[in-house]
Formats: C-alpha cells, sequence, structure tokens
C-alpha cells in the first residue's frame, strides 16, 4: 500500500527536497530585494527604544559575541540576535507586505537564517535558498488560515513567522524529511502573538520570538527532539486551535511552479499603505515647487483612505503613521516621507501644525486602494492637480532596485552620515557568489 | 467619574496589593507541598532525553553560571534554568494538577520563580507568597476559558502557565500596577502550546517556554518595556483569539476569600490518574502477599477507566502511563508503582507480560472516578476483594507531608543512592524563615 503522506510530511518533503538550481533567476533576486529592505529597515529600527531595552535585557543572559547584530556594535549569540533582527525590522512598521496574508514575511525568516548562517559560516546561495523556502512555508501557512486567523486577532506575521523560520533554519541545517517535521512541531508549539499588542513596544515581542523560537525548533530537531508526526492538521494540532476552516490546499499546491515571495511588497514611506498613492503625488509636486506657499490640500482617494487616516489632530509619531493630514503636511514642508517625517518631534513642528489644519479628505469609491488624486491650491490662487494610478511599492508599480538601494542608503545614512552603504549594497546583489555569510553581515554595522 | 479598571488592570492590582501577611497559614503550606512535590518530579525528570538535548542546545547561547539547574551540575543563565526546570518537572507527567482545568500549575511558575529568587537573592517569604499569587493568576484565567480552550486543542499548562510565571515574577520583582499589567502583555503575546505535542518530547517546549517567557515578560515590565492597556480581554486580545465564550468572573471573584492552590492533586503514581484507585487496592495487597501466585484479575471502575486506560498490548514506557493492564502487573510484579514501573524495560519484563494479559477491564457507572475494585484470583483459587472509595492524591484523600517527604526521598535515591534528600525537605518546610532561597536550591543537586 502506497504511504500517502500528511499535511506537515508532505510540506515537509518539498522543503528538504528543493535546491538552489530549481529556484528560477528572478526568484533569486526578489530574494536580494527582499534582503536590501530588510537591511534598510532594519538599520533604521536598530536603535529604536523597544530594540535597546531588548537587547541590554538579553543581553545579561547571553554567552557570546557569536553573531552579528544589524546596526549594533554589540555582538550576541545566535538566538538572541535572531530576535534582535527581526524585532529591528519590523519595529517601524516599514518592513515587506505579503499583500494577501498582510504578513511581513522576511523580518522573521531572514533575521533567524543571517543569525544562523553567519554562526555556522553557510554561503550565500544556501542563505538565498533557505529564505526563498521559509517565506513560501510562511506564505502558505498564512493562506491556509486566511482570513479567519487575522480575523481572530492573531498576529499573522508572528505566528506564521515562527515556521518560515524553522523551515528556513532547517533547509540550511540540512535536516532530514523527519527532522524537518520535527522542527515545524516545535514551531507549532510555539506560534504565537498578538495583534492586541500592535502599536505598542509589545508587538516586537511575538515578532522578535517568531525568529528566535523558530531557529531553535530547526536546532532541537537537528540533535532529534522529536515532536508528534502531525502538527499542522493534528487533531488537536495548529490548524485546529487557531484557525476556522483552514484550505490546507495552499500548502501543497503549485509549489515550485509559482514562489510566493514574487508576492511581496516594499513601502517606500514607513506609514499606512493607503496613504501611499497621496505622498508620491505630493512629493512630486514638491520636487518642482520647492518654495511654494500652499494655502489648501483637497485629497480624492478610495473611502478606506478616509476611514484609516483622517486625523487631523495627532501628537505622536506613532498617530502620525495613519494620518494623511500629517503625511501631506510633513511632505510639503520638509520635501520627503521618510522616518523623520513620522517622529513626534515632526508632529510638532509649528509650520507642519499649521499645514495639517488645510488639508481635506473626499472619498471617492471610483478610486482602487492604491490610486489618489490632489488638488493644491497656492497662496497665488492656483489650484495644481495631482494624480496617481498606482502607489510606488505596490504590485503594479513596485519598486525598482535602485529604489531598494536608496532606501537603505537612507537608512544608513540616517544611522551615520559617514556609513557608505555601498559595500553592503554590492555584498547583497553578489550574495549567490558569497562563500561565507559573515562577510556579508559584517558590513551591516557601521564602523 | 471613578475610573473602573479593566480586567487585566484589575487582575494587576490584587497581585500587586497583595501581601505575605494576606497568605493564610495553610495556604502558606500548601505552597511548600507545591515545592515538595515540583522537586521530586523534577530530580525524577531531570536526566531524561528531551532535557539531556534542550540543556545542551540552551548551554551553547547561554552566559553564565547564573543559577541552579534542579538535579543537575550545570548552571546556566536564569531564563534558560527556567525553561529547563520547568519542562523536567512535567516530563513525566507526574507533577501535580489543578483539577478543575487540568492544568498542571507548579512547573512553569515555580521554574521561573526559584530561577528568579536565586538569581536576586530573593527570601524565602516573597518567594512563597510569588508562588501562590503565580497559581492564583493562572488557575484563574484557566478557569476564565476553561473548558472551550483546551477542546480547543491548546495545551492549557503551557498556555496559562506563562501567564503564572509572569504574574509570580513580577510580584518578587516588586513591578508597579501598570508594569504588571505590561508583563501580562507580554505573556499573552507569548501564550502558545498545543495538545498535539502531548506524549512526545515537543511537549516540554511550550512547557519550558511557559516559564522562561513569563519571567522575561516580568523582566522586560521591569525595564519599562510596554505594553497594551487590555491584553486579556481587549477587542484582539487573548480571550478573543484563544477562547470561545470566556466567563470572566473568575478573573476576580472571591480574590483573597479562596486559593485556587488549595485545590492542587498531587499524583503518588506516574500515571494516568484513572488508575490511581487500582493501584492503591493492588499495592495494599501486594504488601501483604508479596509471593503470591496470581492467576487472573478483575478490575472495576467508572466507564472512563476502561476508555481511557484498558490497553492489554503495549510496547513502551509511555503506553504504559495509560495502561491499566501493565500497572496492575507490575504493581503485583514489584510491589511498586514508581516510574521504573513505566519504563521501556518493564514494559518489556516477561513476568510483567505475562501477569498483563490476565487483566480484564469491568465498566460500572456506580463508580466515580477515584474509586475502584479489584479480585485477584491466586492459584489457590481464592478471591480476594479489594475496594477504594477515594484514590489516594485525590481531594477527598489527598497526599499526607510524609506521603510528598516520601515522593522526594524516592525521587532523590532514583538519582543517585546516596543522596540525602532530608536536607532539601527540611529546607522546604522552613522556607518562610529563609532569607535567602540560594541555600534552598542549592540542595536540590546531588552532591
Amino acid at each position: 500500500m502506497l504511504h500517502k503522506p500528511g499535511v506537515t510530511e508532505g510540506l515537509a518533503q518539498r522543503v528538504v527536497a528543493t535546491r538552489w538550481d530549481d529556484i528560477p533567476a528572478q526568484v533569486r533576486h526578489q530574494a536580494k530585494r527582499s534582503l536590501m529592505n530588510f537591511f534598510a529597515v532594519s538599520l533604521a529600527g536598530c536603535r529604536s527604544s523597544p530594540i535597546e531595552i531588548a537587547l541590554r535585557s538579553l543581553a545579561g543572559f547571553s554567552g557570546g559575541r557569536q553573531v552579528t547584530v544589524v546596526g549594533r556594535r554589540e555582538r550576541i549569540d545566535a538566538l538572541s540576535a535572531a530576535f534582535l533582527n527581526a524585532a529591528s525590522a519590523n519595529v517601524d512598521d516599514f518592513c515587506d507586505t505579503h499583500v494577501r496574508t498582510v504578513i511581513h514575511p522576511t523580518a522573521p525568516v531572514a533575521a533567524a537564517l543571517l543569525a544562523f548562517a553567519e554562526w555556522r559560516q553557510a554561503s550565500g546561495p544556501d542563505l538565498l535558498l533557505a529564505l526563498v523556502l521559509g517565506n513560501e512555508v510562511e506564505a502558505r501557512i498564512g493562506l491556509a488560515i486566511s482570513p479567519s486567523h487575522y480575523a481572530r486577532g492573531w498576529h499573522i506575521t508572528s505566528t506564521c513567522g515562527v515556521f518560515g523560520a524553522a523551515a528556513g533554519s532547517g533547509r540550511l541545517a540540512a535536516l532530514s524529511e523527519r527532522q524537518m517535521v520535527w522542527a515545524l512541531g516545535a514551531a507549532a508549539t510555539q506560534s504565537a502573538g498578538l495583534c492586541e499588542c500592535l502599536g505598542t513596544p509589545a508587538k516586537s515581542i511575538s515578532v522578535g520570538n517568531a525568529a528566535r523560537n523558530g531557529l531553535w525548533s530547526a536546532l532541537l530537531a537537528e540533535q532529534g527532539f522529536e515532536g508528534p508526526p502531525e502538527p499542522l492538521a493534528g487533531v488537536q494540532g495548529f490548524y485546529h486551535a487557531l484557525a476556522e476552516t483552514p484550505d490546507l490546499s495552499h500548502v501543497s499546491d503549485g509549489w515550485g511552479e509559482k514562489w510566493e515571495i514574487m508576492a511581496t511588497s516594499y513601502k517606500p514611506y514607513p506609514c499606512g499603505f493607503v496613504i501611499h498613492p497621496v505622498l508620491d503625488c505630493v512629493l512630486d509636486w514638491r520636487a518642482d515647487h520647492p518654495t511654494a506657499d500652499v494655502r489648501r490640500v483637497v485629497v480624492r482617494g478610495h473611502p478606506l483612505l478616509a476611514v484609516r487616516t483622517d486625523r487631523p489632530n495627532i501628537s505622536t509619531g506613532r498617530e502620525a503613521q495613519v494620518s494623511v493630514q500629517h503625511a501631506v503636511a510633513a511632505a510639503l514642508v520638509t520635501g520627503q516621507a521618510g522616518l523623520e517625517q513620522f517622529t513626534d518631534a515632526c508632529v510638532r513642528d509649528p509650520n507642519v501644525q499649521a499645514l495639517r489644519s488645510k488639508v481635506a479628505v473626499e472619498r471617492d469609491e471610483s478610486f482602487s486602494t492604491i490610486a489618489a488624486a490632489v488638488e493644491i491650491t497656492t497662496a497665488d490662487g492656483k489650484v495644481h492637480t495631482l494624480k496617481q494610478a498606482a502607489a510606488r511599492g505596490s504590485d503594479a508599480n513596485p519598486l525598482s532596485d535602485k529604489d531598494l538601494e536608496g532606501k537603505l542608503r537612507t537608512a544608513a545614512a540616517g544611522w551615520d552620515p559617514h556609513y557608505d552603504a555601498t559595500p553592503l549594497i554590492d555584498a547583497i546583489w553578489t550574495l549567490d557568489r558569497n562563500a561565507d555569510v559573515g562577510k556579508l553581515t559584517s558590513l551591516a554595522v557601521p564602523r
């Protein structure tokens, strides 16, 4: 009688059997783009208050200076580095998105893999293969439980990220099929994270844990730490506990034909995505009118724009991320929409405050969520009309490689104006020819 | 307008406000009994294969010889010690039970607190107060979500244990109310663990994490790591994600009037509780008939006895824990029902094998689950009839202090026949007069 593999076993088989040669060139390239974005957002986030506290706390228990923490001169053990790098990448809500699941896929997976690869001196191709596969497992498990899982309050980046980190780390460790099932079981019983924590530092705990615990799941499995044969679809398993009506076909169908990492969006601006087409319009216009005296702005977009971001009165940088009035005002005053434009200081800037009150939002159901129109009235009475059909960073208008490089350069310069990101950028683009990932990660800390 | 505290805030207020003087003498004594049982089961479990692997793995990342690992000569950082001691206590399914929730309450809470108290050189009364409060929080959160939570596949010891460990550790750290809310939030977003892993080493991961992550939650909160104001009852919080129709009255009602730690049962035998009244009968009879030639045994009990444990053909020690035939046979052959009677070796013993086939099980709805009757027919044709109305270890027939001491002595002797448990036993009974918990934990390692 033929053995019909279970859901977890089948997934483990696919992960273990997939080789670097199976990964098409554009998928390999997309993995590098995800890493470019990962280093950009990690460098931007690595000195925020939650990361400082977590690093100080973990260092008190850590054993050694095993691996790099992105953007930090401290070195730490590989498990703690996985935690910290995932938390840094995600802390500003500036990381990438798998739109259908709203998973931020790279933070937990890349953080675990970079720590593990540096520690074990793995090669660039092995890292990239593991990143593609970890992303694939994470997204597919997420697709199977969407949308009920997120609707129930689960922070899907964390709950599915732990599987991606485990699968990717397990592939990097060259686990057997049986060990891979154990790793996925160890991940399942550590899957956690609540959306209730979004908007607070506690969000970073489950994101960091997803990377740390995923990596540890693979390490335990490597040492022969056994788990159940069907942790995903067993009667008391992950799907039963954390989803309503999972569609398990997503776990297996079309494996190797399409790759979920190709469905990754990267954000140009660190704020709610519905604001992005508005910022595209405003920034383009501001580049041509740097000294204009703006009297009134009317923003028109999909109703969600108003529902989520019509927020003229705000007091913190975190609120600014979901205020279209603030985004427009800050972009007009500074000509930029980077992390500095979404700080408490920028919210308190009198020029920005004055302009916020002059921005009105109108709902128009004829717009998609990635489109917007903006009317800017200047002191001379002229009305300037701008339109964006597909926001930068959306599937229809993805960031170019140069855009992603620019995002990394900006983050590096924000850390230290003397920090030249070019070697890191070059190391990412040539990672498939790199024999030791440590050479890459060593460049992610300013000298 | 009066501020009405939220669910989490109210709980935090109660934990922070409760003092050692508020704890009645019999509750203090029960806390010591729970510790006695904890050290017994930890000493019994601390050299099992899952613990060996986890210790070896964690030691590779650990920073120092901060605190004791029960029963081990290795010392390790406090977070890893919390993990290991909780896993050791629970690995043999020999730890205590809060019957209404089926939480095994002491493993995650005591493991976190002992590691923390030794590290910070806390006093015995502070440890005991934190243990009572941690147990209280864990059991009350569990009561609020029972029975739907466990039915959904959640391993309630792990998912609620992390709250107990966080609350107890937070009390030991003298957190403010606000910090305690943050600690409970950090615990909520780390709450995890699936029943699918029961019966495999992976079970130990979520139990260990409950202690480790609960302790870390309190340490983060102490450092000002903020979380949401209502992690338990918020719209995307713990109850929404992990329970169907929570009854939040359990979280607050009667605080300080009754203590859930008084509802703790301790097991005399490391096997399913429904087998316990049967073993009481068989062991008593065997003590008086050490050389009898048994031809047939008929066991009668509540239908659950047959449903769960009518299992004559087994091959592993783990299966033996839920086989009434094996338990009876092993007890008759050896005169004991300790950890050695539930090993693979005992399952393969030819005398035990032969006797297993002579044990029959009958269902009788007139019995409660803690009662049983046994008929033993000997070679001389005599039929011996035994009855137990309330199993030893049940609420109606709790283990005496001497029984618990004996359980600890047996575990210690099983570790090393020269290991005298008396100093450890004395240190537990006098813990409320001990100024440094380190004096206690140092006795939990054979010299």
